[in-house]
């Protein structure tokens, strides 16, 4: 495989959001199901418009052409969640996840302050939102992390109502997984719905889906379409898109291990993993493990595991510790991972990422179960200005603006002034009718 | 005018995000410019893809176009930035408001956190973003206020390059008053460009213009559409558009302050005040005070609030204090004042609202200035999801697993059986690989 470095390593590294690149097996599917090659985003126009004229009649027609069933009710009933259960081992493993997941958002600093002074009190409220949904992805398997990662954030928040859409299989059924997380988490409200439709669904309201404040979890690319065209309308907390890391590895590392947390990356559907390291021995070491550990894979784990390794798989060679850094930065990964001989010491010059997972016994796979953080982060470079799901996405904050009479005399001159300075004689004028 | 209440006041209170109406001037105007009624979408479309295609050479042509100069270099200079003056009690003003929101936000709590115990670390570093860009709107005055408001939480959260647009007037210069509030929070780099060329040129990045990680600030029409469209490739902040204000009073409010805080929303060019209060007396005392204290207004600042109090002010009679919050709650004002005998005992029930102006002295014309807090704050009933502008959206949450060897041992299990009901093999290979 070729090793990039020095500007080639820059220049592979460095994303282009203007350029976003269209799978031809997307095109292909949408002129199958529409008679038209149509753009993501004009299939997701179509069917928001449609959710929105139509609401309940077209979710049920969009779920049958799209995901193959007509449930005759889209939300999951009660005695259904009530009744669903996973093998003893599943159940504990994901009260492990939900625990871990709350311990962690438990400690995020997110309260208000109200400070009493001579001149009045100002401070921030913070405020849980109303009403979230919750979109869980399912398609090639189900993702019952997500839900517990979405979740428990916007529960610590203190969220009074979480709905949460998923959609269903062939069958009409949603996993017995996701049902029994749901009831642990005291959601009470699933529906049986995906893709675009969903998101239409939680953004307007429809006769059996309430609408929502926030839409909140990551999707395939018509779900994230749909987001950015309904936000505004809702509010949504990022853009989480296809997932990726980034392994930087110096010449400490095992190449076994960076191996299989590669593997872990390329094993998703069109990832594109990414090794920078400071060893040239190391990268060929890596190369040698992963074609043994990819031989082992079952499928279809190891036709997409193979195809992210051979199409997309970048390998960078970088002269320093620091140079590694800088590339990492620059690529702003949604997943670091570093395996150094001193991998703490690195943290302070991590400036882009969604998270960083530091050292060998700390891989990204146990983050995305149940370390603590959610694993909901910014993926294709958003993490220059986004974070992962947190606390603070299901809060706001209003402003608390309390002066008293003696502050008001002292500071409402100067504010007049300079509302008449912007052509706004009524504010100056509300401000000097309380001025002695 | 038309007292509403009880199911009335709720439906006009209630916001129809689906319906953006847009003005008939604005249609006509488009009309003008363009031969054709486009829609703001379609303007904003154009504008953003010549940006993207010619770069400079578009912003200089849609500059001349839209705001009647062409200047010879879209930043202003250093030495005219050194060189601007304003009167010395303009630049105490305005040194005045700068140290007063920046007291404000350093109270701000957005500090990460890694906690360090038997499993290893787990925690959050806060990192500010790297390079924001901060639109400050022209147009009818210089709101040098909006470039503080903005630019000060920004820098105390630590982001170490500002970039400012801000539309030059018909001979393509920029009030001093903004270039002097530039200087004196330290930033260098100002560009003569609106509109919505201006988001494109900050998201895009053009050979005069460099791109950034986040625009902020509030706009018009064209700014908010082109912030919309462009978010996903940079971060936007949330979609300030026209500002809005509700009074809550009772009985014992002053009727001729309700009038002046109404009359202080009414003068913006477009303006819907909301004036809700549990005492008829009160609604017409203020109606009578309305007349005169419009009668007493300059032009311009008298025609556009008296089209605001004649055309769009709502008048609600609530039948409670709690009825008013629930109301104030539902339409989710950017402003929300509190006139009444008691406003300190209303703060716990106010959910949703950008701002709260607590008590007659504490005006909501003074927030606009120099009270502490941004003046930047959720319109149109955003503030169901949003939050005014604060520290914590010029700063990035970067999750910290640091799981030791003994914890992994404990956990990993769990995280494995979970990857792989999930269908994610390698997921739980990379884990079990570290497993004794």
């Amino acid at each position: 495989m070729n090793i990039l470095h020095g500007p080639d390593a820059r220049a592979a590294l460095t994303r282009r959001f203007s350029e976003i690149s269209v799978p031809e097996s997307v095109l292909e599917r949408n002129e199958q199901l529409y008679g038209e090659r149509l753009t993501p985003e004009q299939v997701v126009e179509r069917i928001l418009k449609d959710v929105q004229q139509r609401g309940d009649a077209a979710l049920l027609d969009w779920t049958e052409r799209l995901d193959g069933s007509r449930p005759e009710r889209l939300e999951v009933g009660a005695d259904e969640l009530a009744a669903a259960t996973v093998d003893p081992e599943l159940h504990a493993a994901l009260r492990l996840a939900i625990q871990r997941v709350r311990d962690f958002y438990q400690r995020q600093p997110a309260h208000g302050f109200l400070e009493h002074g001579e001149g009045g009190a100002l401070g921030q409220l913070v405020r849980p939102l109303s009403r979230v949904g919750i979109y869980v992805p399912g398609g090639l398997a189900p993702l019952v992390s997500t839900l517990i990662h979405v979740a428990v954030p916007a529960q610590v928040a203190g969220v009074p109502e979480i709905i949460v859409t998923t959609p269903p299989d062939r069958s009409g059924q949603i996993h017995p997984a996701i049902l029994v997380a749901a009831r642990e988490l005291g959601i009470r409200r699933v529906f049986r719905l995906g893709g675009a439709q969903a998101i239409a669904a939680l953004a307007y309201g429809t006769g059996q889906v309430p609408g929502v404040d926030k839409i909140a979890g990551p999707g395939n690319l018509f779900v994230v379409i749909a987001k950015r065209m309904v936000f505004g309308q809702v509010g949504i907390e990022s853009l989480p898109g296809p997932t990726e890391t980034l392994v930087l590895a110096d010449d400490a590392a095992d190449a076994r291990f960076v191996a299989a947390d590669l593997l872990a990356q390329a094993e998703h559907l069109g990832a594109e993993p990414v090794l920078v390291s400071t060893s040239r021995e190391l990268l060929v070491a890596v190369q040698a493990e992963l074609g043994g550990q990819l031989e082992r894979l079952p499928e279809p784990n190891r036709s997409w595991a193979r195809d992210s390794v051979d199409s997309r798989m970048k390998i960078v060679l970088a002269e320093s510790l620091d140079e590694a850094l800088d590339l990492a930065n620059l690529y702003a990964p949604e997943h670091l991972c570093l395996l150094t001989r001193d991998p703490w010491a690195l943290l302070g010059r991590v400036q882009r990422a969604g998270g960083v997972f530091v050292g060998e016994d700390s891989m990204e796979a146990l983050g995305d179960y149940l370390a603590g953080p959610s694993h909901v982060m910014p993926t294709g470079g958003t993490a220059r200005f986004m974070s992962p799901v947190n606390v603070r996405d299901f809060q706001n904050i209003i402003s608390v603006v309390g002066v008293n009479r003696a502050e008001l005399q002292r500071i409402g001159p100067a504010a007049a002034l300079l509302a008449r300075v912007e052509g706004l004689e009524a504010h100056a004028r509300a401000i000097e009718s309380r001025l002695d």
